[in-house]
């Protein structure tokens, strides 16, 4: 395998589909969010994505079954016939933080893939680390257009959850959340992040909760919250059997580190 | 040499080969246990697999001769007619854990290979840290397929080794004995992972009987396991000395290392 | 998106260009220096670069809106008919250190595309750190062909600015500042690099002045460098801001390192 | 400039030349040799590698002169008639020991280029680090295949320093010394590597002497070694400076690094 594949199991018809990714990142915000999605909704996975810039190894899943590291595309289609359908992204992983253009091949392969369905309009989700949380957390936005402010801030505007909207300029959207943006934009889609404040340091269905409730609120649906809590809770344990393994693998296969001193450059 | 590449000796007429894979990892346990399974079935090398993924050196054979980095073939015929042959593979080392997509080259190129002799049964064998031991070395098995479970048990029942079939999800298999599962399981071959549990300090050569005793079990045959320890003992001191020289040559070509503290991202 | 492309939003027709480079390095001297000169001389964007090496992240800029990390191309026509126009690039980022066929991608591209303009002349601006400085910072000057010397040295004869002409051999000039000259030699351009000195560790606004005077004397231009400070300061702002989400992502999404102790290197 | 290129400066016709490799490794010991060699034999450079995989800088020469990092092919033409000719590779730098696909793409690089003038035979340079030296440095030697052990000893005999040949098993050559033969040979080319005891932190000119008093024994030349203490000063005067100059330049382009504890993996 040299370079990022797509397996379509099957091709549907979808109405003017938005794009949700959710994959895992800080404080696994985005990938619980779309999780539960696909969960509530009864969403449909339609085709997996694999990559060499993914890890190289499998996991091992109930019943003592190996799987590849993927990520998956689930597509929902929306009951009410003016609605608009959805496509959903999550996975095992992204691309490792050190492999830069791994992340532009897999990105640009994902926007590939659901243009072939129409996809226009992005919603990507994740967490945006703070160092202390008040009350419940808030939800960061940022936009691929400033035209888009507005617009989003009207469907926004009866929201539970207080999204904030940035007037001065920094800060960096990391990884798939961001790029799909970015580079969604060079291809004239537009679109929108939703990033959950979280301490980050456990699977935070809080912040996943805030995350969705915005989602839920510019898509016009209801979903059921009430799940969320025990899948972070699922998902942590599982986490934590799979570092363990990985980490004893990994450190004996690595080739001697050179010392950090005395290296000449010649 | 920009990629992988199979060097091929002979091509033997072989009769439904399972492929078996144990390359350097935890413990070594592996590459010990198919180097026994070489020697005690007197195994024939057919082929040699260079890759420019492997390190950058040569090793220092016999009677001051180099070799470059590889992994190895052989083919050994049952001479039971009905029986099936086998393919077994084992080498210096595996791609560094730091380069993922060279992993998944070297694999694919495996499987290429091996799919020319109509192989279609995996089995791949390393080692799974412990932190401590109980009585002999227990094997993990993990699966391609679900309904696989049943089949490998049936063949294991009287194995004098306890096999651990997990029930649960979580755990990850790092490397060529995950990857040739979990790739080779999209090219719609089958196959079972033994992973012999070890403290992984050393060349643990207990290790690597429970799991040839398993795979053994599976493939029907008979292996004398005497030479194993001793081959442990010379294969440790070899090491040795290839990481003395090798250490001290990356040090001196090392570029100097930017210090951890204050880096700006632009 | 698998290799750096050049997205052109105009094709102006320029008179024996002179390409001038400022991105981000030591103090962010040249980055300040060329954003201060486009300012100054109300020169046009004309083309962006954006490459899979850059870093896998949007910016967040003001109101919330998302841009891809990307290079920017601008050009300055000389309202003198017989003077030279100008083709001036800054941007987010270089490529990351750790990725040099990166950064000779980006630079080859460069080059490419300047070429298409007619550019035979290179002006490279950079800091160059020093450990304590005295008075006004001085420019380290270097150039692609020793009959150059004399050439640059009568031009800046008259500069306030104490230009380093270094006679021994030693030092290097790392990244585009660098590349530009190097590779643009081998394809019959020439050049200078003009470095100022900074302690490295601020935005420095002195040392982008130096070098700006110096770069404005070659040029026969004339330059205001009151707004320059103010610059520094926002630069330094946004910075920070960028720094502190990104640090925050980037560390949630490391697969786990292997202990640097105990690695076999097989 | 995407891949490793060789300009040619001159097609000399060479009666079957021995290749003679000596770049940066431990102590210098394979660079000062072969600066050494191409000095006393007035050796004509013809051909110079650039590579994506050496360091994205250029050094500054005499005269704030810039200059790509590159190797450099010389041609040495025996004035005997009945003599073998040279080919001497020496350079500014080996790619970085990170990345082992780019040794393998220069190192096959170089192979095609001597393979155009006929070369059979490849004689490797370079140091070898000991903790501690007694009387004058001895000289590792390890060769292609094992039927040119006594070929060589024979040319050896006479040697005043002492050689080496190992009998066990172990050790590893990293770079360019090793790879030229390791893949060399799978060309049918042949030939040894001679590495210089060495304690590795300095430039290390009895080390080079002794290499080069058996390469020359080898050849059967007759090369002056006086200018050889020399040379080495100068060599790590230069050094000092660009270390100094590159350690500053890198430190200011990083990205921000994940901090080592608390990394999830997905």
């Amino acid at each position: 395998m040299k370079e990022t594949i797509v397996h379509v199991l099957e091709r549907p018809r979808l109405r003017d589909p938005v794009f949700i990714e959710g994959l895992p990142g800080i404080g696994l915000v985005g990938k619980l969010a779309a999780e539960h999605l696909i969960q509530e909704l009864n969403a449909v996975k339609f085709a997996e994505l694999y990559s060499p810039h993914f890890m190289h190894q499998v996991l091992i899943k109930k019943n003592s079954v190996v799987e590849l590291m993927k990520n998956e595309f689930y597509y929902w289609k929306n009951p009410d016939e003016k609605g608009r359908d959805l496509i959903i992204i999550t996975g095992d992983q992204q691309v490792a933080p050190t492999d830069s253009p791994g992340h532009y091949e897999v990105v640009g392969r994902m926007l590939d893939f659901v243009s072939e369905f129409g996809t226009r309009e992005i919603i990507t989700m994740g967490g945006y680390q703070v160092p202390e949380l008040q009350g419940e957390p808030r939800v960061l936005a940022a936009v691929t257009h400033e035209e888009l402010v507005g617009y989003y801030q009207e469907k926004l505007k009866d929201c539970s959850v207080e999204v904030i909207w940035r007037e001065d300029e920094g800060g960096a959207i990391v990884g798939a959340a961001g790029l799909l943006l970015g580079m969604g934009k060079l291809r004239s889609m537009y679109g929108i992040s939703l990033l959950g404040e979280s301490l980050g340091y456990i699977v935070d269905a809080k912040s996943a909760k805030s995350v969705l409730l915005a989602v839920t609120r510019i898509l016009g649906l209801e979903v059921d919250m009430t799940a969320l809590e025990e899948r972070a809770r699922e998902t942590e344990e599982i986490l934590r059997k799979v570092q363990e393994m990985q980490r004893a693998m990994l450190e004996q296969t690595m080739p001697p580190a050179p010392e950090e001193e005395d290296r000449g450059y010649l």
